[in-house]
């Protein structure tokens, strides 16, 4: 079984944060939490999906709440931990695999704590194939895989158990307790058998992670463009290169959402590019038309490669937007219906996006 | 120990509803759900707190949320329930006797569901020897009793325990949790030994509804004013005799806030009346002065002397508002600094009240 140490944590928050299509956390804190874990604790072993037994206990770890406040309010570093130990609680057996709920720079490295204190193995899988803003937003719901029972626990000493009638109840109870925990929180939840978990989960989309992470250090060092070394990477286009001139951040406390508005650098880019995020980016248009949409990534990066999640948008930052397509499963009428342009209450038509 | 049926029911709602101060729910709903328990189960047992044995485990019982939406959106039934077993679940202890949390038209009777379904006595007792709107203003509080486990339980299935750091906590995250369940839901928490509830909680406070509530239908009897015998009875005055005209209610979804205007039919009344209210009445104008507030109770009663409770104010009432005496504990220094005016936002000095 491999282990990630400290050097593959960085190239995993990296790439966990293109991934993430602008949420799922920042990378520098997810990596810093993770980093004191395993320098504490050792590497942690990775598992595959397929090499679970049937009987093995897999549960998921990842946060929740407005990432803009994550990058202030910061965690305390065993809020994941707390959560995981009250799941493991409630169902009244020992987990032995932990799930990264999503793919992003926070939530891909949030079970690393865990696994690194209980001397677990982290899954090579997650829930999503990227991040989404909602508990309910992950293939376990199609699969009839309750967020049941969910913890979640904050960096004051609260915590909860959730049991809930269904996952859109677990997001809305959950949400509200996140909110009043000071809009963030970290939560264990999702529990499966090892079949269940191998047949759900999307697989490999760690090493995916770290793997995008160490592309992008590579294309620098030969002078070549990451972002569109990315975007080739993913299957996608480079939708976009311009500089930010306006973010807008409504006042939702239980998301980091918003706008911002780009103006492009050269005509070929169209002359300009509005993003509409919550923790994601959910909507990408140019000149007025939708050129990408959930559930395809959405992902903003600095020129060198660097990922910008939602919630370090900031006026003046020059930025490339690549377009990618999302894990086929999102891309079926039911996976559209749970996470396409209309669970988000837009009314376009959502069109696959692919290589221009 | 004596037994309560259903005939007593009658009296200790109404008695109830009027300790209530304006909220602690309706008695028509909260007597309608113990009624049924009671024809199905039997007769439920009334334990004295100076009976319990030192090793007694004593859980309250008790509706959270904003009574508007009670009397609308009825519980089911067995939320309650519910509750109380998740929380002893949580405790991994048999749980001896069911305490009501506080008096109400609702919340005194809250705990016979659950006496009656597990064949528990109800502990003749609250933690307020009134209702008061927030889940930390009880004299547990005080005495460093901890809402902790608290586990709530809705009329749609979903169930939560809170793990928290203090009564305070315990309020947040459970009005944001009860808010998110429609507004109101079910609650049960504050386990304490037997000798903890025997030198914490406020005796007699059943009874005492049960004869308040006897007191209001001698007096009609006797063709005396029933206003006036339940301010005799509780060592209060009438503050206030008068016509409801105006009702203001706040949006605010976890409570039933708002505020009532009144005007007097004869002089020596004065002119006007406000009363403030969440969920319990709060503080008495009488021509724009205070004349009763928190923690004192103020008390609507119809000129029959039903009680009638904050959600159920409306133009064109005709109601007596009677002032009385909180228990002693309140209006201590510690007492006030919980459930004084202060604690609601007010700056106005607390006068004790007493008879006119």
């Amino acid at each position: 079984m491999r282990e990630i140490g400290t050097e593959e944590l960085r190239y995993l928050a990296r790439g966990a944060a293109i991934l993430g299509a602008g949420g799922g956390g920042d990378p520098y804190i997810g990596r810093l939490v993770a980093e004191r874990a395993v320098l504490e604790h050792g590497p942690v072993r990775v598992a595959e999906p397929h090499e679970l037994p049937d009987d093995a206990l897999v549960a998921g770890v990842g946060m929740i709440g407005a990432p803009t406040v994550m990058i202030e309010k910061l965690p305390a570093g065993d809020e994941a931990l707390t959560a995981f130990r009250m799941l493991q609680r409630e169902l009244g057996r020992t987990i032995t695999h932990v799930l990264p709920i999503e793919v992003g720079g926070m939530n891909s490295l949030a079970p690393f704590p865990v696994a690194a204190a209980l001397g677990l193995p982290v899954l090579d899988a997650d829930c999503m194939g990227r991040a989404f803003p909602m508990v309910q937003m992950v293939v376990c719901t199609l699969d009839g895989v309750l967020a049941k029972p969910l913890a979640i626990a904050d960096e004051k000493g609260n915590s909860i158990v959730l049991d809930v009638r269904d996952n859109h109840w677990a997001e809305r109870l959950a949400r509200s307790a996140a909110v009043r925990m000071g809009c963030t929180a970290l939560l264990s939840t999702f529990p499966m058998s090892g079949k269940q978990a191998r047949d759900i989960t999307i697989p490999g989309t760690l090493t995916l992670a770290a793997r995008l992470g160490r592309l992008v250090e590579q294309a620098r060092r030969e002078h070549a463009d990451p972002c569109a070394a990315v975007a080739d990477f993913l299957g996608g286009q480079v939708l976009f290169t311009g500089k930010v001139v306006d973010v807008l951040r409504s006042a939702d406390p239980g998301f980091a959402s918003g706008e911002a508005r780009l103006e492009g650098f050269a005509a070929h880019d169209g002359t300009s590019c509005r993003l509409a995020f919550q923790n994601e980016h959910l909507v990408a248009y140019r000149d007025g038309a939708v050129v990408a949409s959930v559930p395809d990534l959405i992902c903003v990066l600095e020129a060198g490669g660097e990922p910008v999640p939602t919630e370090r948008l900031r006026y003046g930052q020059r930025v490339t937007v690549v377009g990618a397509p999302c894990h086929p499963r999102w891309r079926t009428p039911e996976g559209l219906a749970l996470v396409g342009p209309s669970a988000f209450g837009y009314s376009h038509e959502y069109v696959p996006l692919g290589p221009r």
